[in-house]
């Protein structure tokens, strides 16, 4: 099979096609081909037994999605797009990527016109809810996004749902916990924090945190955001319905928490290399965000994630560590 | 006060015309001007004490949207839209004008660059909702609709709210509810039988009731429609917070109920005049609609709505009939 990654350069799309590389295959059937597409080059990845192709072009312009469409991948993993900052600042660049990009996409596919039909996956986001929320955000609570990300996410799932609804292919839409602990050097995202104060310490650099420890958010790993798309890719989707956009599973503690789990995991040592500095900014950000979910749908379909923080950490620990931190 | 009214040749676009030149104002102020756009002529209304232009352009087309706000409307009351049963049919149709034509009238205003900031009315729809649904529909459920004008008013919704909360424009959705009675000849749409019933015995012929009397459905007289836009208009936006997209209110009952009502307002031989033909076809796009809904939020933002199906029969019968009916 052939599979089509956009924004394949990122984080998320990277340790996907590192999986696929390691797994050999998806689903049972046999990659021949892997295209990541992205506004600059991918990486291979290493050891891959499938053909890799590298593109950068930019989906937002009228013709890319066709000529990306062209050799008709069955796989389309869609996890192009301006982040939350970006498209809050530059209002026509997130319309133009997260909206119209999208949607060239969406239409390439519809009107191939030769029974084209592939599986898409749309990455969405819990910026799609917009508080005030419940403490436990269920499957059927509305979509009332307060940034401009959040409601071309929303959007994005709705057109997924009803070109689904109409046959043009088979979509997936699966909302993103934050994904914790980031590899990397530290974000200065709003929500960087939740990874800095677990990856920075574990490298024996200290971190900083803006915000009180009561403070409680629904995380997942790197290594369930690949699970998800994995699962996503090969799910039997008859059992879905028309209603397609799905909150993801996660793992919902307060910060108090986090840290100890890192405590736990990696000792006093480590969490010493927090230090409180506390920002009433990101506290305001953050306290608009949603705290907890409950997910039932996503479960129920298969999609699987941690069931503690300090599972969290050890996936970071084994995946980005090599299994070894600085105690 | 200029208004503009896209859609303006419409049922309600007419309607509120009309009484916009009975009331001679509107919150107060003076009303100087009137244009009503849509595809074909709106009429003038009568005894208009203000200037009446009709005006007929595509909206979905590129560069109408700015000569439609070239003279700066205060107010504009977007109802241009294709319905339900073509936006289905035609599916690029339905996304160009029910989709790309609001964006480029939610566009040229934010582009306007002059300071402009309208009191923009998105009516949106009931259509917004899927089932399965509760019995009652809460304000705070998700929005899965099941055909692609219900996606197109639901990204309407999505629009209208982020483009308010950027300060482009002040905008109020209001998801109509189904509209009974409606005037004019028998109406070939699925829902046609809850105005037919009502509306053809009244005049002395007879009516066919598709469905089961058991079929619940959630109704609203024009005159409210009208309520609903004059409100809108005037009320203090600054009370309704980011959640722009508000379920109207209306009045639920049977179709058993319905006939009930016409009954005690006009009789035995005007009820005798509804002929029972069972079409399947019809019965089941009807149970996928909402039947109920709890909308608290309009309501006690001043909207209101008839609170009988006889008050909303009766309604009929004074704005469409004279006050008479064929008993």
């Amino acid at each position: 099979m052939h599979i089509l990654v956009l924004g394949g350069a990122g984080m998320v799309g990277r340790k996907f096609i590192e999986r696929l590389a390691r797994d050999g295959g998806l689903g049972g059937k046999a990659i021949a081909k892997v295209t990541a597409q992205d506004v600059f080059p991918a990486s291979a990845p290493a050891n891959a037994p499938f053909a890799f192709e590298a593109l950068t072009s930019d989906l937002s312009q009228p013709g890319e999605a066709e000529k990306l469409i062209a050799a008709r991948p069955e796989l389309i993993v869609h996890l192009a797009a301006i982040v939350s900052g970006e498209a809050e600042v530059d209002f026509d660049k997130g319309y133009r990527i997260n909206l119209d990009g999208t949607r060239y996409l969406f239409d390439a596919i519809r009107l191939a016109g030769d029974g084209y039909k592939p599986r898409v996956i749309f990455t969405s986001s819990i910026a799609v809810f917009g508080a005030p929320f419940h403490d436990k955000i269920e499957d059927e609570f509305f979509t009332t996004p307060l940034t401009s990300y959040g409601t071309q996410k929303a959007i994005g799932e709705l057109l997924l749902c009803d070109y689904s609804r109409r046959g043009f292919f088979d979509g997936v839409g699966i909302r993103l916990p934050t994904i914790c602990v980031r590899p990397g050097a530290p974000n200065k995202a709003a929500s960087g924090f939740f990874s800095n104060i677990i990856r920075e310490p574990l490298n024996g650099q200290e971190a900083v945190l803006p915000v009180s420890e009561q403070v409680r958010h629904w995380h997942a790993s790197p290594r369930s955001a690949v699970g998800f798309l994995i699962h996503a890719a090969t799910m039997d989707t008859s059992l879905i319905g028309p209603r397609r956009a799905l909150t993801m599973p996660g793992y919902s503690c307060t910060v108090a928490e986090q840290i100890e789990a890192l405590r736990k995991v990696a000792g006093e040592n480590v969490v010493k290399r927090i230090k409180r500095v506390p920002d009433p900014v990101i506290d305001g950000i953050v306290a608009g965000w949603p705290r907890n979910f409950d997910a039932r749908r996503a479960p129920a379909l298969g999609f699987t994630a941690e069931s503690s923080f300090e599972e969290i950490i050890r996936v970071h620990i084994d995946d980005e560590l090599g299994g070894k931190f600085v105690a």
